[in-house]
């Protein structure tokens, strides 16, 4: 509990990073909407380790099966069941440490609450989890953008010191420009910062830590319900409920708590014929809800907990011991965790079009803003 | 949608800022929990605007009234419902300005996404709203204490430049301490020169933003349910739906990302018998689990919307006008949030308490911890 | 918990037969519908005791109260808060019984599960919990009207022996016809020799029990969600849930055990344009899916358990008492069921319509059913 | 939407009956929970097809393989997905009437709800679909019985017009006397009866129904949850959501409309030390929650839809045709039900447990039972 996510169009995610696979069961996706398994595909080939000397070794292919919900290319309407089996799996390279907590990891906190884990490898809390997110949210984007010219963008925008805040151009930076290095920072000179520093950091059996931003052009206003599931709140859960994160924080964010109102307030005018605000310091929501303009939001992954370095740490009977690390990992998540941010915002967005469609048939938002609109 | 939150112990809000009232449903307290209605009612006052200068004039009383699920001072298990009538209300006050959209307000987005809206004050995307949420965290928190020795204390960390972070010792800081001056930060010079900063912005007719901290000690390992209702995800998402609120981080937070992972790990040791860390950057979680240590977070609050400088906006009509808003207001939110971040932050904890208790049934986490552990 | 029905069109009911007061908040009742709150009042009307001798003789006003959640008649897409005050309570005539388990009630299983009850009166297993669901029902009816020609009407089918199955033509039969006699019996005749066994058994200190069936003319083909949704699983828990219900059963029901499968199905064919079948043995579902046809099904109450007579029991001390109940009572509940019945039925069918819509948006069915639909 | 069923211990199915499999994932399982996998197979097993020349002659295999959520025999506390391959698939046999509606099966209307459907089979209408709910289901009875004495036995009480209703003694049935027989009634001429009604009906090319009860000793008090999740609610939802299920009772049911309340209501008394009742006309539950009597259900099975004798129908070009189906298919689904009723009574029990436990932690009902209790 709770492996689910989504009111109306729900993932359930299983499958530890060891044992049988992974995958998702996705529910309540509408019917009849083609989807390329491909782009699926190509999402959890981004997402998979192995991709540069930036992450870990481990050669997962990570090749996704369909097991229900489809026919002849497309959704039945009834719940789409992916599969990935789990390979390479080495238990000896984590048995050494099977009694052993690993500082900043989940070992403790898993054993402490379920007073049993698999010590093969980092279980549930392992980002192997998120294939299943990444697998769901491919689907999402399909049966969105089929309905809307939504576009979701997510980049890495700092990697330990170097930052490329203030540098990305939210309104043109487009997922060929992130893909473009391994880092996935679509500043190349900042990029090559990155490399360098994660590179070092690799060498020095150390990791590091980042933020990750995320633009979406084109969702319509009307998104988002109050109160509770406020379109921030949603996204706040969707990032926080990622491995690693620490941080959220959308428009402004915490740099707005240092502006005044009179600076901070996002003045309205008309653009095109519909309303729209001049400045956009809210991120795109205003009392929970889209406004139409560009959603942003940002993400702060802490550096991997794992490393090669020596630590102090206990054991299981409470033994304080050294911890020497051997396992293949990542000196820095950030390159990976943009096409899961990604789908984690589809995920968010999805749910949100459908809810407001159940109410407001004819389109995502009322008639005020039908000139954006699309239906789903 | 949603107006409920939590899986277990479960609120729905209900009410506007006009109308004839607000308040809250409660279903799935445990029952014959004794409730000291005086506690619920304090938290209310603590809320409620008119406190100080620093707060908006209008006075509401905001006295709770008990519908139903209680008996002879007891929890009946069965649904507790609280209602505030609405008073003082000014509808000559918003008249003026029906059809204008107020800038940052939900003005404009609630008409985008209902297609209709109440006019007359915030609606739904008013603070008045919170009323239910601090009632029902004040229920909330005299449940959890009957079992645990549980402290939640939030406070006023930073108003626009005022900084007070690093300041406040979190081992030790009382919501006494927190109830010292009208700004309800503990640090008595930071808090003066916080009132200072409101005062001007009030005078100028101008607000502020700023962060609460929030502290929480004494929760035991092993609440929060992976993967999708992770602590850190739950709790960012109670934050991320309160009105103004524009980012959440948890431990080492935004910052963190700026260190590296040998510097960020958490040392595991052990403590009086259990096993604790020596820092604290995971600020209490670890894996979406709680690890014992103190849960820490900040919530980013921007600067107040309403404000009575003239501005630019747009109307119903799409027409380009000028707003000068005469409304009472608060020039800084902070304040009154305090209880607001404390109320949702025991409404997150209830519920992972429960659902933890619901498969181990012999204290909230398994026996590796029993002795920090209480039932519930 | 749970008092909280439906997915998107969503009912929270709070309140004890005495305290305070009933109540629901209705949460995502879509925005901007006109609602005649007489016509919510009348459901209640036809709802509360002391309208024949059949019923008991309190004397509830049962005057419903607009909270939160309208503006100038219409609905604002919020939660809609509806209160009645609790009057007329005499807890005195339950005094004398506090201790005692009257049979077949739910004293002693409150008792179990909670550990306290509120010993005046049935609490949360009273009757009178059913305003909320009565006057959230009322609601979603007219919400669902707005679109679609929907009709649907509950009437007494039987009282203890008196059986008037296969009398009423549930292609005809409206709530002018129910509403003519206070049995709440379409046929004239049998509903006079209900009246006189009711009548009887009333004198005689005892109760009776029976059926009530309930038809929905004009709902569109394809509601009702696979596979834990289906429309008569909805329906089903619906009327199981309400007191005193001891059965449920859609079209053939139990008797159409005793038919062939070459009997029992439904031939299709072509009427007026659109697949139809030729018989109704299905109730009008199929596969958890409304087929377009009408819906029909009944619901068994069992005899009201407060009834005069001299009972065996015990009480809370575990002794074997003597129980000689004074309280004022239903002899049966049958007349006034049927506004429950209604009302339940209404608000199964708005979450259904509501679903179907978030992902069909250009009609309740898909195009093959256009012809029928309508859109919510 | 919705494909899962429960609230604390979730089963999500999916799956179609042509397609790579059907499975489940079960979430929220307690942890630590030794489960032997060959129990859960041999639950499968009974649910088959191919049993006996009763059921249709498709040679399932229906091996079940462990994808995640255990580890050295034990539950994780993670969720355990279960997946089912699907073999023997002959589409050729389903070809010729890919565009006719089946009678009283699902076709139409999933044609009508999504717009698309797999003409291959029964989709999620197929009863291959439970595959996922018996496997749910032997893992959570599983997870029950580690501490209660509790037993689920179900077995066929009618088919057609052979009735063994009141020959079979609800205190002392076992599943060792239902497994008997091909027919799984527990009386053994009875059982032979409706063998060679079945058998007829299968060589006349027709089907038949019956009726399916169930009996569940040893169940605590206090377990069910008002007032829309109370115990007879869950389960009249859990059965209805059966496919071919036409009606569901407790206790009395339909017949206990015909007796009067002071018949009905069943008195209480001292029961070895305990409260209980001299009669059960209750079935167990009394204002929706458990009172520590046996529960006792009925449900109702159509006759088999699919049948070898000429039908007229339409087609999908609204053309009406006759169908001759010539797949394999059950004469009679009853005998393969019994497993599935048992499962889904074990999965609305495990979740109202798990759900008393979350607020009564010292045993799942209060202290008033706790001679009858035991803990989850």
């Amino acid at each position: 509990m709770f492996s689910t996510f989504g009111h109306l169009f729900r993932i359930t995610t299983f499958g530890e990073s060891h044992g049988g696979g992974v995958g998702v069961v996705i529910d309540g996706c509408p019917a009849g909407v083609e989807i390329d398994m491909d782009e699926v595909q190509a999402e959890l080939t981004r997402r998979k380790p192995g991709q540069s000397i930036l992450t870990t070794p481990r050669q997962e292919e990570d090749l996704v099966q369909v097991l229900s919900g489809m026919f002849e290319g497309k959704t039945l309407g009834t719940p789409i069941a992916l599969l990935v089996h789990n390979k390479d799996a080495r238990p000896s390279s984590y048995e050494k440490f099977k009694d052993v907590y690993r500082p900043s990891h989940a070992d403790y906190t898993y054993q402490a609450k379920y007073g049993i884990r698999n010590w093969m490898g980092g279980g549930r809390a392992s980002a192997r989890e998120t294939i299943g997110r990444v697998a769901g949210g491919a689907v999402a984007y399909q049966v969105m953008r089929r309905s809307f010219p939504l576009e979701v963008v997510a980049w890495v925008e700092s990697v330990h010191q170097v930052d490329a805040s203030g540098l990305v151009d939210t309104a043109t930076v487009s997922r060929e420009e992130v893909e473009q290095n391994a880092v996935r920072c679509p500043h190349p000179e900042k990029a090559d910062q990155m490399y360098k520093a994660i590179d070092e950091a690799r060498r020095d059996r150390d990791s590091l830590g980042g933020v990750v931003a995320c633009v979406v052009r084109g969702a319509p206003a009307g998104l988002g319900e109050p109160v509770f599931s406020k379109l921030e709140a949603e996204l706040g859960r969707a990032m926080m409920s990622l491995p690693a994160v620490k941080g959220f924080e959308i428009g402004s964010g915490f740099a707005g708590t240092q502006m005044r109102g009179s600076e901070h307030n996002d003045p309205f005018r008309m653009k095109a014929g519909a309303v729209g605000t001049t400045t956009n310091h809210s991120g795109g929501v205003q009392g929970g809800i889209s406004n139409g303009e560009d959603l942003f939001f940002r993400v702060a992954f802490k550096p991997t907990a794992t490393i090669g370095k020596v630590q102090q740490t206990v054991n299981e009977q409470g033994e304080e011991v050294e911890l020497e690390a051997r396992g293949r990992h990542d000196p820095c998540v950030l390159p990976r965790a943009v096409p899961i941010v990604e789908a984690m915002t589809n995920l968010v967005l999805v749910d949100a079009l459908l809810m407001q469609q159940a109410r407001h048939p004819n389109g995502a938002g009322a008639s005020i803003q039908s000139e954006k609109n699309g239906s789903i």
